[in-house]
């Protein structure tokens, strides 16, 4: 068995990000078997284990090396880098643009199996004058339309939009959309370990519109999207009221809610998986995970962020990648 | 201390409303004393009795009665009743309707200070002519505007909008109508005991809009209200993010979540209280609480019905009349 090779960057050097990667690449033991790839400023390692007392044992990457398990680096020079916690700033932008574009590099060229980014600051983006509004927009360049998702022990969700005002996503809903979106989550999952997979897609109004008495889309647009694609033999069924859909995929393993605004399905899974919770970006031509919190620099520099969800990404990442997908 | 008088309605009978009413009945010591009067054809509860071998001893009540803790019963005819389970009925809409306008009637005229009440069946009222489409909107005729809340243990929820298409709802967040719903959630609110209690409001968009790139309607509309009622006087704070708002909340005694829409709040709600949820309607001149859930007719008449929440639907009753108001 060849080992993924997995991608890992730290984020926003201010925030939490180093401290989590240091945390969970201190002990690979706990995660799946894997060459574990950091694309960073080593001097942001070395002081983040120093600081917490760790010690990751990285050796040097370079594509050509043999695959074996283990923790290694790339080092990606972060100018203008100081170990400055807990605030926006343009130096701890660029750094953080340039440890993810390289190790999407990677991933592009072959190289990577998949990519785990620590959080960034959006904010620290913009004042860098990056024109993306973060990892996912970035990505979006390379592959339109691929899918935000978010996986924990009992509960996976699929946005059908995101980051869009809830105006401009009621009237996003139309069948074609649908129908598009639901066929490249179907073949995405299609590529993942623990499938066959089946979509429960939620409504857009309450009591998913009531017979029409409190919405028409369900009727005229969801409705005959999920009807489409069953035709063609896709595992679907709905649309389910927004507010039980959740209830009942939780805990079956083959259930994939498909929520159709953000808030759907992003107030559900932070209440279910909060401190576990990890994001997959689906339809890439790679894998890519990350944990689903930000920056946290309220708490970044004191030792006390929770790795759990970069642990949960990482594990995620190589269960993915080992579908030789 | 004067006991309050609760009347009790057993909503469709043919949905599980009379099974959980007389489970929860028939142990009137785990409940706040109280004088529970049951609006109902006898027959019903009756039958109820005998099929799941429990007794409620209820004696016949009528306002004159003194105000005696213990479980009490109205005759309401139910034309057309037979214990025929699990199916919607234009004869169990009547029904159904009859007993909860005797209680209402009850509680506008003062001989009540609280109705709770069972499922009612929305198909069975259409069925029977009623021109309300539920419990609440028939209310809506003596008190518009009555407010739509859910309560648990650890978490509570305002409705701002319920029963209208998400695309409606979108519409309605203008900041007249939210100043309108704070100051009349605060003023229904100041008349519950446990308080004071403080409005945590969801943002409309993902991530409150983002500084506005996500959506105006934070900018323009929400914030502005929140802050002309908080030079008021009313504890309120927001607009937070909507999918972290009701983690902010849970557990917290004095919080409540203004959900702007339907689905926000239930969302949340079902997934953190669906066996022990009320629904309590507020800013009535009486205090109403129902159970979290609706006929279950697929499990009507097999004596599986979980009576929890209609068990906590009348404590919380208790709790909200003992106030005085």
């Amino acid at each position: 068995m060849t080992v993924p090779r997995i991608g890992v960057t730290p984020g926003d050097p201010g925030g939490i990000g180093p401290e989590i990667v240091v945390k969970t690449l201190s002990r690979p033991s706990v995660l799946p078997p894997a060459a574990y790839i950091l694309f960073t400023d080593s001097r942001i390692v070395a002081a983040e284990e120093k600081r917490l007392g760790l010690r990751l044992a990285a050796r040097e990457w370079r594509p050509e090396c043999p695959r074996e398990p283990g923790v290694y680096i790339v080092d990606v020079p972060a100018p203008g880098w100081a170990a400055v916690h807990g605030r926006v700033s343009a130096e701890n932008g660029e750094s953080s643009f340039r440890f993810f574009e390289t190790a999407v590099a990677g991933a592009r060229n072959g190289v990577l199996e998949a990519v785990v980014t620590a959080p960034i600051s959006k904010a620290a983006w913009a004042l860098a004058g990056l024109p993306w509004r973060g990892h996912t927009d970035y990505l979006d360049q390379f592959c339109p339309g691929a899918i935000m998702s978010f996986w924990s022990e009992r509960l996976k969700v699929a946005l059908f939009s995101h980051h869009r005002s809830l105006r401009e996503a009621v009237v996003a809903v139309r069948k074609d959309a649908l129908v598009d979106f639901f066929v490249r989550l179907h073949r995405a999952l299609e590529k993942i370990p623990g499938g066959p997979f089946t979509l429960l897609v939620a409504g857009l109004n309450p009591h998913a519109g009531e017979d029409g008495s409190l919405g028409r889309e369900e009727e005229e647009e969801i409705r005959p999207a999920i009807d489409a694609v069953r035709r063609d033999g896709i595992p679907i069924a709905g649309p389910f009221p927004p507010d039980t859909v959740f209830l009942r995929a939780l805990g079956k393993k083959e259930a994939v809610v498909v929520a159709l605004t953000h808030d759907q399905g992003l107030i559900a899974f932070k209440l279910e998986a909060f401190a576990e919770g990890v994001n997959a970006t689906l339809g890439l031509p790679f894998v890519r995970t990350s944990p689903d919190h930000g920056t946290a620099f309220d708490i970044a520099g004191k030792g006390v962020a929770d790795p759990r969800s970069m642990e949960e990404a990482l594990r995620l990442a190589g269960v993915f990648s080992a579908s030789g997908s």
